[in-house]
């Protein structure tokens, strides 16, 4: 299996979508559709959403083709008329999108992207587009929380290997370094995205060693630029006085020992323990990292404790995002023939028409309230959402990496206290504008 | 950025083992080194877990390349010295695999997947063997929970949006479908791996009719094989009275309505419901599909109140494995040199050594306790590790995924009855042996 294949693969989407767009070009239901993509419901913990994930989903649209392998493989099913065979043959995506930048705070019910193009293009993107935007959304607004209980402690995603494929651990780095994290082990991260690449050594290096100073002082040579050092293979604080014995050795070669890395055990009063070692033995610049089943409720304990601890290394709980594996999203058709549409099904019943969020803010920017409306009805403050492709072609520029993350720092900046925390306690208001209601209450059978 | 790119890369793996490749390279450390993969603890509510993700595993192993960019965009980092460049430029993965064959139950502490090889290249697919066996394992685990309490009814992966990225929908897809999901909607699975394609219609589909009969009527003419509508966008009792109306006239020309669908609602009192309108128009054979928040407790809790329910599409709950997004694996240094080790950090201590797993059975095939012992030790049973790789090929063929399904179904077929409930009450016995205990006593820093 070549593993790069599926992820380029137009078919990455559900059956349905084939049907339906079977369907709209043998009844020529070829108008105008607009859908939007939104989160239903905060989930538990979480007191707002970060946007994340539209220059990936942009990319996706610009590049959907179907090439001779696809097509034949599609006509081999015998499922599909010779229209749709067609259709896809030539497909190039030409409508419009709308959108909230990435790193942009949002909640629930509030569009963050909105397609507008003939029907079966608009629709045939769907499963790919939740599936995009879904994800790094989900792991942007885990990250942001971790942003938050570090307080301008350094974070690294340490993730790939419990993320849900590669491709998970790719994006996990780049949703993460979005929200704020200083970098990520994943070298294609580093590679591909250019976020800055952390690492050390695993327990193996120590393990092949039968003598673990002389593990320590092997990998410090061979990697003489910020040397950390694993130090809980056998016992950590023992580790921890082999750090300090080996010190004045690897000086006099100009070899410093930046940080050590502690992985396992009670990593706060290892912490304490491990420091203490470092600075009676003058390694008071030596920091120290810790890993293994870190997540934000650990970093905000463990600082709100005085833990020693200068870096967190993130695994499951970022790439996988353990607490809350799965936004309730959903991309729905809001408009056809620029006639407003509306699903009333239970408990999913959704708000018509093309919207627009406007953010009121105080005069210090702190966030005050938003206003979901129809577009085009102002309301105070700033709208959110603006045009990002016209006619299958990008509006501006694609923002760089830097501009995104340092957008999200300033919007971290705006948030009320209250949302700061990691259990959010009174809601964010986002009132319905009447306009919206009067389109809701016309709207639907 | 082209989202085929990072899977294929070679790059897809930790800082840290760059690292020591360099380290061990520059050492002369290359002698041959054991690491085996297993899964340290059962996540709550688990009572076994089911091996999947090898035949992937092995596709890595065996096409692991670095290419002219891949090699000269490591050396543009300037981290590393020419030895590693070299060694990267001229990587093949040439070592052994022994492994549990894919749909094997297994149990915390059993290696699924033993890799000897040179320790660099042993050390190198550390990141990705874990990204691999973790993600697969974990949906097969999940999967078979669903295929237990679903009892023989249909299931299908409906999570490709829900899904971790594309990749992971893919292989969620693949996993569930071993564990015995009967399709999935993920058209890329049924190119890819020729999973059974399922997939109706969509609520954006009956929107832009203005009539839902209308709209019914549509889709069964372009698609009428296997007609299964959507009927919950509006009323559902409604739209099954619409299904009712319409079936004269599609008969006329030979349409039946196969199936329909419910998305919303309270599902179980809903299918009562819908199911007494279809027998009352007379369409007894026309089956019920329910879909939206799916998972094992809904499905035991609605058969087991006798719901009309014939299948089920799974989203979230399969995809992310949302209950337990991520179990505790490890890929762990075993043997170096011919000689055994042993990591001993706080609560992460391993059984050192080449390892097997023998399995014993009762007279009718049911499992009765597993032993975990060093190679070459026979137990009571059958070992249950074999060769899969040799020298970096392949030992026989891949097996197809038909095989693997069938071994995973007659695996659940030999499951003692407590371990077959979602809510498992007795643990199954794993042994370890007396040979076991005493190579880990001997076995230190």
């Amino acid at each position: 299996m070549a593993i790069s294949r599926p992820l380029a693969s137009p078919l990455s989407t559900d059956l349905y979508e084939l049907n339906m767009v079977q369907a709209y070009l043998d009844l020529g239901e070829t108008g105008d559709a607009t859908f939007e993509f939104f989160v239903r419901k905060l989930p538990e913990r979480r007191g707002f959403l970060m946007a994340a994930g539209l220059e990936t989903a942009l990319t996706y649209l610009e590049t959907l083709r179907f090439d001779n392998d696809d097509i034949a493989w599609l006509k081999s099913t015998g499922r599909f008329r010779p229209n749709l065979i067609d259709y896809l043959a030539g497909f190039r995506f030409s409508g419009d999108v709308h959108a909230m930048p990435e790193g942009t705070v949002f909640f629930p019910n509030e569009p963050i992207l909105r397609v507008t193009a003939p029907l079966p293009q608009a629709q045939l993107v769907e499963s790919l587009i939740i599936n995009i935007m879904h994800f790094q959304t989900l792991i942007a607004s885990k990250a942001v929380r971790m942003v938050l209980a570090a307080n301008g402690k350094a974070l690294a995603d340490f993730g790939l290997r419990s993320a849900h494929g590669a491709e998970a651990g790719l994006l996990s780095a780049r949703a993460s370094y979005i929200a704020g994290f200083g970098g990520a082990a994943n070298v294609e991260a580093a590679r591909h995205f250019g976020i800055p690449a952390v690492g050390t050594m695993a327990h193996s290096f120590v393990q092949i060693h039968d003598n673990e100073a002389t593990a320590f002082e092997h990998y410090a040579r061979a990697r003489p630029d910020g040397v950390t050092l694993l130090i809980d293979t056998f016992d950590t604080e023992a580790g921890a006085r082999k750090v300090v014995e080996l010190t004045p050795k690897l000086k006099r070669d100009g070899i410093a020992i930046r940080a050590v890395r502690i992985d396992s055990g009670d990593l706060v009063a290892m912490a304490r323990k491990v420091r203490g070692i470092l600075d009676a033995g003058g390694l008071k610049d030596t920091t120290i990292v810790v890993s293994g089943g870190v997540d934000e409720d650990f970093i905000a304990t463990a600082l709100g404790a005085g833990a020693p601890i200068d870096a967190f290394g993130v695994g499951a709980s970022l790439d996988a995002s353990s607490d809350v594996p799965v936004l309730e999203c959903a991309y729905k058709l809001q408009e056809y023939r620029g006639k407003p549409r509306r699903k009333l099904s239970e408990g999913k019943v959704t708000w018509p028409g093309r919207k627009q969020v406007w953010r009121d803010t105080a005069a210090d920017g702190t966030m005050r309230g938003d206003v979901l409306t129809i577009d085009g009805d102002a309301q105070p403050g700033v709208p959110l959402i603006a045009p990002v492709m016209k006619a299958g072609a990008r509006v501006g520029g694609a923002p760089s990496l830097a501009d995104i993350r340092a957008r999200a720092a300033e919007q971290l900046k705006r948030l009320p206290d209250r949302l700061q925390r990691l259990e959010p306690n009174a809601p964010y208001p986002v009132a319905i504008s009447a306009a919206l209601e009067d389109l809701a209450r016309t709207t639907g059978r």
